[in-house]
């Protein structure tokens, strides 16, 4: 079993693919055959397996989202921390904070075309904690 | 390993926060370091983490859900168990029916705004039902 | 620990529920407690855990996704694999592409109601490939 903390680049409003970061981590233990989970420390943040082929649908989930969930909506009274903070929350929520991936070969399990992203719903994130506990 | 099976009080729909619940739990076994899985026996609750600072935040995810998923939508054929319970299944399957948090040092390893809920779905929810998994 | 690849059949967009599959899976080890994970390998596919009681809760779930996220949508750029791709992506993130189930006296530890569903969200769907990942 281990443990890692990594620190996930996300400066802006959007997806961000963290693939590699997570290989990389679990090329660093000696596990061949097992899981991995992935759990975001943020309310405003979030994880997701998508798409990594074309772009295109990375544009579309966040433009969709954001039409979904939009700032100064009048139902928000939880205002105070800015008008991006509760569509994140509604945001965070609709999607996920833990993930589990399976470990076959010493490699992730993914899809052919699944590519792990944090999705940072901010406007102005910055860099986000994942926790990552890999095991047997 | 260790696994506990935790009743939660959810006596009416919104979100409960039984953060402390999940706590206890992990203290009671040996575990410094692995992984806590929380599952919700039930398809009207689910389990999300959300901000524990400003019950604004709690107060509208409730009222945002509630607007997307109404009682009454003339789409609905399930409606033998009640008006709320069509939504309840909407609205578990739009957020999450397992959670995995790793452990550190003893503890939960969340964020420092996270808390873990029990999101009750029905008007007239009870004790609801979630198994807790710890292991190394 | 075992690692099993199954293959779910989806042939058309729709909920299939496939819990035998994963109960088959847990009997064929020895394993009495611990913990269930599966993992879908595709971005046009997602798992739920919904009542498996009533067939109109999940004819319902089908059609009010169906009209949140629409074919059609003029937000849409990613076109070019059909007008049921971009909606299919959009569904998968809205639902789960990895659940964590507890295994307990070496069953699933499901809800009286619970069933594990594969939500195929394209209209020609076919095998969709599950990784189950089963431990102590």
């Amino acid at each position: 079993m281990s443990i890692k903390h990594i620190s996930v680049p996300a400066p802006h409003q959007g997806l961000f693919d963290f693939t590699q970061q997570v290989a990389t981590a679990i090329r660093e233990t000696d596990i061949q055959e097992g899981l991995c989970v992935l759990f975001v420390q943020h309310t405003s943040a979030s994880l997701v397996i998508q798409e990594n082929a074309d772009p295109s649908a990375k544009k579309d989930l966040e433009r969709w989202l954001n039409r979904l969930v939009p700032e100064g909506d009048s139902l928000y009274t939880h205002t105070l921390e800015g008008a991006d903070d509760m569509p994140a929350h509604i945001k965070s929520v609709l999607t996920a904070t833990s993930l589990s991936i399976p470990i076959v070969n010493g490699r992730l399990a993914l899809g052919s075309w699944q590519g792990i992203y944090l999705w940072e719903h901010r406007h102005q994130g910055g860099q986000r904690s994942v926790v990552i506990h890999m095991s047997h």
